[in-house]
């Protein structure tokens, strides 16, 4: 099977299950449940959950029955947006084409769907481990990932280097790997942990992915700048923003995302088994125009 | 040992550990560190810890040992107090005295900080999960208390109440329950657990607990700003917020907690072993005058 067929593939157990679940929800007052609803089913690539069905998959394992993992991980990775969207943070009004949380329902109530999306995954995460003592590790994997050891961290720096121009290489990898890595790292990490299998070259490879992810990010976001330079200005929180580009120039930045896509294909190589849809994973970042 | 000698003695075992565990804490960028210290060492009654200590007293558990159950209810107690303080919530400057986290910090960090603690919070209850499966059992009561279920469907209502004048006595007990009573309801659940003993008891007295909390809290509130009439006038956003006075005026309300606090001791007969503590935090409750 192709790349893309197993992409679907993948997609289409999450996306039924993530309907399913959502639509069971019935949280008091109603408002609460639709603003999760909302995010949680605004599309956007599933990364995550791909990546934690796959690493399963290539370990052996039935990976539908491990669906409420990977909405877990799909909730904390959508309550993330939510607050990053907020005004006190990045200040979105759009995210994937439509109006973003605190747009739709108001800073207050995105400001809780975000609080009950956390929530909601770390309940999911230990009526998991009450069923399945690898569950309770792929969850302290995940809880690690996504706290203030991660994740959080990430987004704190993301906060306080914006405003500070004295930033450079060291501070923007701090930013990638935390911001990003962590979270892509962790369904790999999860995966392993259930398998009993290569936990930490997982994370190898995982933190690395995530870091070509936001090098690709900030690549895109600027081609898209600079296309848009001629009509308007960009926002002046874009500006102050630390990116790659800004560190290093865009052909700079390139090269890098090249070296480090190459440093992904490496750390592939100490996991055993069939990585093809991983490697094929890294190639499709390395090469989105979207 | 009277009542208040018992309760410096939880208090003294909970803050001593708090303050070891804060000064562990080593987050990157410090920023975010010391935006979560400053919120847990605000001091404050720690009441949940109290509860959850005493309860497991009178079940007769070792309670110094689960301290790391106890933090994680003050971590989810003090990310809620963050995140209701936030302009786009109940809009307060101050707590407990000192600037609220957003003030002192900002916005996003304030928000980051929420994050970071209620991430810290469920950490820990993996962590003690692991160790012990009569903590996972604790550990999702916890979670069912925090969550969509339990206090942030409070925290919504309330929200969505504040602006709405139509509502009466049916909401206004969801909001009491839901925002106070589940989390008050939670320390002794939890020690119910892992006890092994009367949880539904336990929790039929904490919810009632909560809830005289909070027409405590509403009476207080309301002979505050009676006091302060004078000279200045309440913030439109408290004018608009249901409170039991509001509902029920003053007089009425005062007869419903000396009603609820019949209910609380009531509900303490179900429960076996030496409730002396807890009858008295009944009284401590319905009494205090701040």
């Amino acid at each position: 099977m192709n790349f893309q067929a197993r992409y679907d593939r993948y997609l289409d157990v999450f996306e039924r299950g993530l309907q399913a679940f959502c639509g069971d929800m019935r949280y008091e007052p109603p408002v609460l449940t639709e603003s999760m609803r909302y995010s949680l089913l605004s599309g956007g690539k599933r990364v995550r959950p791909v990546l934690f069905f796959a690493a399963l998959d290539l370990f052996g394992l039935p990976y539908p029955e491990r669906l409420p993992l990977a909405i877990a991980l799909e909730c904390i990775h959508t309550y993330s947006l939510i607050h990053d969207d907020l005004p006190a943070m990045d200040n979105d009004d759009f995210r994937r084409g439509r109006p973003s949380n605190h747009k739709r329902f108001g800073e207050g109530n995105a400001i809780l769907a975000g609080d009950a999306l956390l929530s909601l995954a770390f309940d999911l995460l230990l009526r998991e481990s009450k069923e399945d003592p690898r569950a309770l590790e792929a969850a302290i994997e995940l809880s690690r990932a996504a706290g203030a050891e991660g994740m959080i961290a990430g987004q704190s720096a993301d906060l306080l280097y914006t405003a500070n121009e004295t930033c450079g290489e060291r501070e923007l990898s701090f930013v990638y790997v935390h911001k990003t890595g962590k979270l892509i790292a962790a369904p790999l990490c999860m995966a392993a942990a259930i398998a009993g299998r290569e936990k930490e070259q997982m994370r190898a490879f995982g933190e690395e992915l995530g870091t070509l992810f936001q090098l690709t990010d900030d690549i895109l976001d600027m081609k898209g700048e600079s296309a848009k330079m001629g009509k308007t200005l960009g926002k002046d929180e874009k500006e102050r923003k630390l990116t790659c580009v800004g560190v290093y120039g865009l052909r700079a930045s390139e090269e890098l995302a090249d070296a480090c896509a190459a440093r992904c294909l490496l750390a592939l190589k100490d996991i055993s088994g069939d990585v093809g849809f991983l490697s094929d994973f890294v190639s499709l970042v390395r090469n989105r125009n979207h």
